[in-house]
């Protein structure tokens, strides 16, 4: 059964009923019943706030204009972010693994979810100046997105319509999980999973079940380390 | 100077003294100076609702669980959007050109022009089933993305540590705009608008006031059309 493992499933969708909390939950239900701790993070539900603005700071630096990732270094240093945001931090700290459960929605993550990603994973927390990529500073931790598609597999492939499902998650792979320093787990996507049916969306879970049975040995995308590139940025 | 041409500026930034709200400011001087029509939807100053939700709707389908982008098909037909979508819908409608300024944040907009995008591209407005891409609801509408980032130019180069710029904005451009059928230009982009300094800046708002005064003739990024691919949705 592995170690004990501390998962947070952060859990963007709107209806209680839906396909993606069934997913939730069995992440839940699944991780729970192999001993390991479950924490969700369900954020429609708690009417999390997804804009970034003054009131994330209980002290702001003065420069003005206000540059919200200068802020947001500030209050690292101090301490000084809203109360909403300490507790979400506190749950990534917590995690080894962070799971996202969400519906892709115009080929990104709900903009709640998006909103969590632009106000909790804040400078000075998850990142900093030259701390990005593997020297980010959740590195360590594990993260899987979950999520569900309107379109089918073929429409992602890499000359399907949609383009390929790798290409659509890089910007959340890439650029926010990875640059974080999290090591992303291949996706879990289920693919048009309102057509599906009840028999697919079944069959979706027993899947997912699968592989949150096996997550220590998922594979991993594999992405290139910082020092693979000079100051300036471009490949040596 | 050409056509007369209505203009929607879509506007996400918190602060009115930034430099996104400068961008904003320049494209509204510039076209209107040139005799075009200009409107602005100043996201944060309108405290625009960025969160897909019931209350969306006035009128609900009653299928349970509610399936957002189906509620959305409903209300298309019936007109049953909650006013702040259909007054966002009507400015759509109106606009021959939309430019969106943001700052990029976590390689993607900020929540708030997330949000817009999921609750106000509706599905029966912007795209339907089968009418999506160059078949477009919004098809003869040109797009344009005016975005400052944090890194620097190398940073976003094909071998660059953030990946291709056109790689990053993939989803924006081809998963949002393209997919209403819009025209995407290619971007405006003020890289590190942060560390430019002021006379980094004031020459990205000089370069921008080139790039107003001649979008009529700026370069378009060349999509597929949907009858290069199949019914599944694989390339013919």
């Amino acid at each position: 059964m592995g170690e004990i493992m501390n998962t947070l499933v952060v859990f963007a969708h709107h209806e209680a009923a839906s396909f993606n909390a069934a997913m939730k939950d069995q992440a839940v239900a699944v991780l729970s019943a192999r001993g390991h701790q479950v924490m969700v993070s369900d954020l429609y539900a708690m009417n999390f706030e997804p804009l970034a603005q003054r009131s994330d700071f209980t002290e702001l630096s003065g420069t003005e204009p206000m540059n919200y990732l200068m802020e947001q270094r500030n209050a690292s240093a101090k301490n000084a972010f809203s109360e909403d945001i300490k507790a979400e931090m506190d749950k990534v700290r917590w995690a080894e693994t962070i799971i996202f459960q969400c519906p892709i929605w115009w080929f990104s993550v709900p903009a709640i979810l998006k909103g969590w990603f632009d106000r909790v994973l804040a400078t000075g927390f998850s990142w900093d100046f030259g701390k990005n990529y593997d020297q980010g500073l959740l590195r360590g931790k594990k993260a899987l997105l979950s999520v569900t598609t309107g379109g089918s597999g073929p429409m992602y492939e890499s000359t399907g319509i949609n383009g390929d499902i790798h290409q659509m998650l890089f910007p959340v792979h890439h650029g926010v999980l990875y640059f974080c320093g999290m090591t992303v787990l291949e996706p879990f996507i289920a693919y048009a999973a309102f057509q599906a049916g009840d028999e697919g969306r079944k069959k979706y879970l027993e899947q997912y079940k699968e592989v949150l049975e096996h997550l220590d040995s998922r594979a991993v995308i594999a992405y290139r380390p910082h020092a693979d590139f000079d100051d300036s940025g471009r490949l040596k």
